[in-house]
């Protein structure tokens, strides 16, 4: 048993040094972008987990909802009391709406909000949910959005969501994460659920 | 022009036809268990994003929080506010305390706070942050955990997040997202960051 404990330790032991090490070595300090990807459940809410997090620490924090917007949103009920703005498209699902130019058009409308968030460094986050999707559709030019996150002040953070991100804003990203559905609850016949899905 | 507006709206209008048919069948309502697992960022987060979004509906949420609680946690200082109740094994890393006795007795105590939760149709979400460690070093029984999250209240959800979530625990989940570190910006030198990694 008192070997037992020793080896526990021991072992504790090596994994503290390894991990402080790796700690120590990570020194640099900036805003990062963060990307996430994949066709599995957690990506968005991932991404409001952050923007509570950073509010929580008195950080400022802006979103903007690409696709979403027409439905009740809890997160949005309580980050907009904690002072975050969203700019949102508010048209529906792509495949209600049927009109491709209204579409281009709002997400247009959309990202002319957010562009000045580039350029203010007293924003410490932006979320931009849901983005791929406007990229696959062509409905906003990679190049522009890729040359706005880059050219961010130093200590901003951006995290974009949605599947199959544009390989060139993977390109600039410091971390990415790829949610993969092992299974899904939808597809056992389990209807989408206020306060987990939406 | 026109030809190719018709295309776009024939193929959005057999998108739609596909997720109103998924959405159709997907008719039964009831609480989820969710597990958010792998190796790559976002699953905490994400966790605590649907807790906003719930709370944000005005739904009961309680969160358990295994491993974490030393430091200064944004995302509980705002769902503190809003009425949710954390219970936090506040031991800090297992690799910092080196003390196997000391992190059971203190994920036992987190457990044996959460149990309640599990008969209290009252509470709409339960979050088991990082409970997944608890149970690859044998520090809580997994049939227990099990069954407490199976006799729970039908219209309560549960979500598990943390890397090699136990079998046992992927069995009776609804959805499962592996949540996959394609590259992490702390592997490349960059400290980790207030408002995004905690």
């Amino acid at each position: 048993m008192a070997n037992n404990q020793q080896r526990h330790q021991q072992r504790q032991q090596r994994l503290k040094e390894s991990v402080d090490a790796k700690v120590e070595k990570a020194s640099e300090e900036r805003g990062i972008v963060l990307v996430l990807t994949g066709n599995g459940k957690g990506k968005s809410s991932s991404a409001y987990g952050c923007a509570v997090r950073a509010v929580g620490h008195g950080q400022h924090v802006k979103v903007a909802q690409f696709i979403k917007g027409t439905w009740d949103c809890g997160e949005r009920n309580i980050l907009e009391q904690h002072g975050v703005e969203f700019a949102v498209m508010a048209t529906g699902f792509t495949w209600d709406t049927q009109d491709k130019q209204a579409d281009i058009d709002a997400a247009e409308r959309v990202w002319q909000q957010t562009l000045p968030w580039f350029s203010d460094p007293s924003i410490d986050l932006i979320v931009l949910d849901e983005l791929t999707y406007m990229l696959s559709y062509h409905y906003l030019p990679v190049e522009e959005v890729v040359n706005a996150i880059q050219s961010r002040p130093k200590e901003q953070s951006v995290i974009v969501t949605g599947r199959a991100c544009h390989r060139a804003v993977l390109e600039i990203a410091d971390t990415v994460s790829e949610v993969k559905s092992v299974k899904h609850a939808f597809e056992s016949g389990i209807k989408a659920r206020k306060g987990i899905d939406w």
